[in-house]
């Protein structure tokens, strides 16, 4: 019976052989899939930081920008403001912002039950990783940027060290919250599903939740703190005042456009995911790569379209003319950068351009006084962005962005009926009541107390004289 | 029988355990494999589109180095270029650029084929992806910058509005399509191996396709509009005409090297390959690494020699001279950057600042008058970049960026043979008649119709006055 | 028998199959993991290289902020120093500086030993590829730059272009050989273990070698060379000198801090470590990111302590104060930034701005003249830092960047006794010692042989007009 036992122990031996290799395979495998999914959150993870670091860019752009555009005498006061809305936005987002925004769990209105107050008990999981919050808070002090350009050249400088932690930490948050976080009564990604009339609105990088708050806020800002001395004239007249320095004003713009890529393909937060079976090479790394291009695109048509139709209005090539231009197709294209298809971008600048100038004309017919036309252009091309995205969002890109069971509404214009259409309308009205209400009601407050409005003397005389120290320039060479 | 039976349902059970086992190691392994070229796409998708993101930068760097480097009359023009060329570039490059470069199936001479145009059909595969394009467009723009640069200061914005998208649209696309496509003539990476002398010509991130591009149509450019007023006096004597701006010109020259690093060691396009068994730690991320370090010395050895050059023969230690030394380097390393050794890098530099100085002195001679010394330096640099690359290509690099069943020739100074440097020559030759062709009938046209050069009225007044309705400065403190 | 036989059949069928089977599956297996390496590899070199290119912003952030913090006359002087620096500096740290950093094996004191000179037998393995040269010579250029902060406005051209070398290649490489390489005396990374009293000396990203360096270089410079004529009056009180432009010293500012990211989150090398098995989700990567916060943070809170206090001192909200008191934050977080908590960066910003704002005073009183403050600011917040660190490195952390069997030492304040802190106040005196030691008797040597200090008349007249060939500024508009 030798040969039986001999099968049976070579059955034996086999089995074990077998399950000894098997467990070194399942072994083997295991710390396979251990180090590729490693792998995933650090390629994840470096996309992130690296686009937060190029986001962080546009606070220098608009530095430059809002600094070029305005007179010499009140250059350091416009700096000053964007040192200061990088540094105590990051202490008041820290302490936090970035809880209301994404504290979890939470209601539909506002984040926090006590997580990320203090980035305590932090990270959560991959999500709420140290990237994820410098990210966010590159957007966050983005809104105060654009705030502080409506106001430039006649607000306090303490006025100004009021508002600001005000709408980085609280305001703003609480938009991003109700957008962007997984809990928001609008977001288009909620975890419940419950979505707003079935899409939820939908902003991918913020036409709505950054440029139209900020806008809307300058808006305010700008109506109560009133215009500029000698903007308008006794007859209502609107009269030119040139910003110093055009090399500035381009230089700001072109780094908000380098800037722009980390806000709008960045937005993505990961780059690591398959979409289809059938193209193995395609994914987000693709999606990604036509985020830069429509974002490319939606800006290029804007810069062409405002040359041109500014060439006929006012009869020479204006160069801030075509800065704002450009930054009126980054603006609108912000919201549904990541679900349209490029030539859908050019039509978006195109309409943004256009936008912006009319909204520009009814400025001065109504004596309102921007200095970096942020309400027009970062309120009024935002507020166009969501109606964009709800006109020519793609269903294809929409399903791979925004996956969902069943299948999601998409574009009016492309067929997908008009919910997303009304709950992108819903989503702009919300961000404007919202603004009014917190902003609207501390300026009046900043202006009754005479916080808000530098004196008529020191209007003249400069900021930077009075009440920083000295001028921005000394360039005789002696 | 049972104990055969038991024999045989073991062995049945050990097969079908094993095959169980099996297909689920197999199905492990498939989701492994799958997950892993997911990761290869993410991060050479995510290197790339970086990549990209940083040669964006060097149109700004292009814009503050040319505005630095004109009177302060002239700035908001010539920092207007630089955007539109963005702009429109985009728009150009989107409609057909891309497609008769890089559109395929094709001839060796333009690409095309109904494919890509307006991105149809896109992504293809991985190549063919948004992030290609992006990249492929930082380029685009690059060349017209340059070209803008020789033609400063007395060109109509016209002319230039029409000039710029037919050379970043048509004129570069081909020259790029012969060289970087599949299906290029002179291409040395040709699908049907059929290369031109064996190596195909090698430029890998473009001294020839870029660089010597727009600094031939700037020759062309620059010699039909002609020298600005006072450039040369009556009896021929060369007059310097000062830049307004030594910050900005640093300030460009500064973007322009950090830009080149996305330039040169970005056209290697993916990271993740491995060039090495026998070195696991060896692969294309050790060339891209090794790219910047080409890169970086070739220009640090070029600014050393100009630096004392130019005070053996002008007697001061200018900085402007060493801006344009510098950037000569940078242009002469672009051809061999991925397959040369650091010590030729600084070789290449050292030859490219004698280069530029002794084409200097050559225009200066015939009255040849280019603000930016964009032909002598693109052009002239670039054209030895290309000769360098046959000289020094190293054996071991050439077959590890090119890899070519058999071999390649290299470097002719290597022990490489003489085909590689024809093979460059002949690329020169091209480029230089593809340019002349049809750049120079352009220029001319223009110049008949009157659309080329402002008036003297116009140049004496400045453009910005008279074309963009005001100066680019106001530096009074009221 | 033939049913045994068929057994015996089966059996071997059943066994070759397996080892068939198994064989398939261990090269699928051998495949993936080479696979997984070399994206190891890739993804490792990504983060670095990019990292690299950002630490290079900090060149032109300096170039930036230090000319615009001069007077006019000087500042092509000013900006011509930054780009030398970053090309002599990559030829002399090519040639031997990283050598003497990085070669091995080596000992304690200084490396070399034929290795890495002229980056000879590279890449040896991953840690050092090309990508870590790129990276460390970004590292060793800074150094100079701050140093030339201190001697700016009445340094020799020539004497800078003797010192700066020397400081780069030889000076620099041996501190950072102590603290960084593998054999350093006092590395906290030393492959022998045998660490300086248990920890090491933990200087992450350079608040010592590379700021205290550059600050205690900077003071002996200045200190030699003498104050600037006009800056202290014949009772000895201090006159301000301002700088001639806000825009480029805020310009400078943003971009220092946008580089400082890659400085400090760069220093990490790699990004793809996993670190606790409990929390998949949590690695290297969190640690970036976290870097990125205390970056942040200490850099914000030492803005708004500077902000206020000096607001309180001078009676205005002055913008060149409130950009170096960013910066002291940015220095002293530098050595802890990997290992510290969000809260105590916080706390590190705070200090770091007094210990400027003390050591300001200070010099005023000794009539010490440092026109960027590079001493105060580099030298006493990088002294600072490293105390920091000694006081507030958290345990966890420690362990994590840091492992080491057994555990290590931590911060004092955290329970983790004072070793740290012991060898970190080492640490700073061996860096003071080295710098006054090689760089007091060199710039003595300069002084005494008069190549170090500019004559009266040129200091009056402006260095750029006597030794640059003209000024830096035309912006008349004809």
């Amino acid at each position: 019976m030798s040969f039986s036992t001999d099968t049976q122990t070579s059955n034996l031996n086999t089995s074990a052989a077998a399950m000894a290799a098997a467990s070194l395979l399942c072994s083997h495998i295991s710390t396979i899939s251990k180090k590729l999914s490693d792998t995933t959150f650090a390629v994840d993870a470096s996309y992130l930081i690296f686009s937060a670091y190029i986001v962080f860019t546009m606070q220098l752009g608009f530095a430059l920008l809002s600094t070029g555009s305005v007179r010499a005498k009140n250059a350091i006061n416009t700096l000053f403001t964007s040192i200061i809305d990088a540094a105590s936005g990051a202490i008041s987002y820290y302490l936090f912002g970035f809880a209301l925004a994404f504290g979890t769990p939470s209601n539909g209105f506002i984040g926090g039950n006590q997580n990320f107050f203090g980035l305590s008990s932090f990270p959560e999981d991959y999500r709420y990783d140290y990237g994820f919050f410098v990210f966010q808070w590159t957007f966050a002090i983005t809104v105060s940027g654009i705030t502080n350009g409506s106001m430039a050249e006649r607000t306090k400088f303490v006025g100004y060290l009021l508002y600001s932690p005000y709408l980085i930490g609280l305001v703003y948050p609480t938009i991003s919250h109700w957008f962007w976080s997984n809990d928001g009564w609008a977001s288009p990604t909620r975890s419940d599903k419950k979505l707003l009339l079935g899409p939820g609105t939908i902003d991918f990088s913020g036409s709505g939740v950054v440029h139209l708050v900020g806008g809307i806020a300058g808006f305010w800002g700008s109506y109560i703190v009133g215009p500029r001395i000698g903007r308008f004239n006794g007859s209502g007249q609107c009269l030119a005042i040139h910003g110093h320095n055009a090399s500035l004003v381009v230089l700001g713009t072109f780094l908000l456009w380098f800037g722009w890529y980390g806000f709008n393909a960045g937005s993505f937060l990961t780059i690591l995911k398959s979409y289809d079976q059938s193209r193995p090479y395609y994914g987000q790394w693709s999606a990604i790569g036509r985020t830069a291009v429509t974002t490319t695109l939606a800006g290029s048509s804007a810069t062409l379209t405002t040359l041109f139709c500014k060439r006929l209005l006012v009869g020479h090539w204006n160069i801030f003319h075509v800065c704002s231009g450009l930054l009126s197709g980054l603006v609108a294209i912000t919201s549904g950068c990541a679900i349209v298809e490029p030539w859908a971008a050019i039509l978006c600048g195109f309409v943004a351009s256009l936008t912006l100038i009319g909204l520009e004309e009814l400025a001065k017919k109504h004596r309102y006084d921007d200095p970096l036309l942020a309400a027009q252009l970062h309120g009024g091309c935002g507020g166009w962005g969501l109606i964009f995205t709800g006109l020519f969002a793609n269903e294809e890109y929409v399903n791979e962005v925004y996956p969902l069971e069943g299948g999601r509404p998409y574009g009016l214009f492309l067929g997908g009926g008009s919910k997303l259409l009304v709950a992108q309308i819903i989503g702009i009205l919300a961000i404007v009541g919202w603004v009014t209400l917190t902003m609207g009601p501390l300026f009046y407050w900043l202006h009754k107390t005479n916080l808000l409005r530098i004196s008529e003397e020191e209007e003249v005389e400069g900021i930077d004289k009075t009440c920083h120290g000295g001028v921005a320039y000394k360039l005789e060479m002696d």
